[in-house]
């Protein structure tokens, strides 16, 4: 398989070095030239004669934050080859196909969303393992040819990564809850905390793992989440009003009369709630 | 110094053994007998003739759920050496610390609460490493002698935690919104995404890291649970407050028709907050 990829940042440059170690041909595109040069010296993109370009590639992966995906497919399903297949990688999926469904060349567009990521970022941080049994979810469009899909699906298992299908308002439903909401999360918590008068015991690290691992995320570039956000933002009001409902019940259960059997019923229904994602990521 | 440890389990347990390495002669004490058969096999508590009993010990630590120490507070202290000094390891320290003054042997009580666990329990998951570089809150009463203090804080550092000295009721501020309130938010996340109608999808494990690491706690035991926030209500109600406000400015953001430099900024606000914990424990 023929790949080129643009952009080759953490998740473009994991995919190139997975692919190469695959036996693809790989050629890869990106506006930092030492970016581009650090993919060759790995081996992970060919040289310029052998690489695939984005006019002759059978696979063209836009590996870029979701606007600049929106804003390029047009022209990139234009210019790609007649029989190529055109995908992304991008967190929000619903404006991605709303913007292929402008192109004349829609039928070649499948929408992709690998569900991994690291707490790096660029090339230095890129690992051909990052997708290692990792799902990666396919979006077709309505009008995405069932041999592109094909063709995209054939790439994921290639690599390791394990597809899953479903349509762009599921995707954008289900990534509002697992991962934007979680996002916004995060980065309340830590916010909420400064404001609660413990700046200060933060920056002593008097704190255990629980709070390390809910505030991770915290840390994520605010540029690339305001468009994430934004482009999703109906499904992630739905999820926050979600939550707060929840939380409602939770602030009744601390404030009830006899606090311990109601605590104990809130605790024990969400535990179950937790429960089942524990034992699916295991 | 000669220590005894009151419950076996995870921590109890972990402690023994980084006691125990650490060249302390450490007796313990367990309902479950086949948790002290396993804590002697190990080697991390000595045999019954040699491990120092809970009336003889120099050190005597409650490795208990709060309301358990609680209610046994008064009567371990009774039972204690005259020159003993009797500890604790729970999450909640205020109501603790209220048990101990009802003791005429008060001075001889200082709290602890060490800032670290683990997804496992009971001694087939202790670790004589758990509290290696992690801190370890001393909460000393009013009344809690000076040499009493020291005689804990010389244990905490013999094992390599880094010790930390504040009020009960600054801890029960502090772990409300560094580890009370995330334990309702993980729980709360997993009930609300249950809600939004991605169960299946959950259970199929489509969700990457940061959804893992923001219901991880989810898993938690509800019956310990219910105990630590029920004893800490009143400052896990103001911790759950304040970030109801914070997630309340999120939704005006999620709702602002100008979105990007609405989202841009709470965003790049909350992310400096996340920072400075992540920065303290890296």
């Amino acid at each position: 398989m023929r790949v080129h990829i643009v952009g080759l940042g953490l998740m473009g440059g994991s995919l190139a070095g997975a692919l190469a170690r695959a036996g693809c041909a790989v050629g890869g595109s990106d506006p930092d030239a030492a970016c581009l040069e650090e993919a060759r010296r790995r081996g992970w993109i060919a040289g310029e004669d052998a690489a695939p370009g984005p006019g002759d590639a059978e696979l063209l992966v836009l590996a870029m934050p979701p606007r600049p995906v929106i804003a390029a497919l047009p022209e990139c399903l234009a210019d790609a080859a007649p029989e190529a297949v055109v995908t992304d990688i991008a967190s929000v999926k619903a404006p991605i196909l709303a913007s292929a469904r402008r192109s004349p060349r829609r039928a070649r567009f499948v929408g992709g969303h690998p569900l991994c990521g690291s707490a790096g970022s660029g090339i230095a941080a890129a690992d051909p393992d990052l997708f290692r049994g990792r799902p990666w979810i396919l979006v077709p469009g309505p009008d995405s040819a069932t041999e592109a899909l094909e063709r995209l699906r054939a790439m994921v298992e290639r690599i390791g990564a394990v597809p899953a299908t479903m349509s762009a308002e599921a995707h954008d439903r289900l990534l509002a809850r697992v991962s934007h909401l979680p996002q916004i999360l995060a980065k309340a918590l830590a916010r909420a905390a400064e404001r609660g008068g413990v700046a200060a015991e933060l920056k002593r690290g008097l704190f255990g793992g629980g709070w390390r691992d809910m505030t991770r995320l915290a840390a994520s570039p605010a540029a690339l989440w305001t468009e994430i956000l934004a482009e999703n933002r109906a499904a992630t009001r739905d999820a926050l009003a979600e939550l707060r409902a929840v939380l409602d019940e939770a602030e009744a259960a601390l404030a009830d009369d006899a606090p311990d059997s109601a605590l104990r019923a809130w605790l024990a229904a969400s535990a179950a709630a937790g429960k089942d994602g524990r034992e699916a990521a295991s």
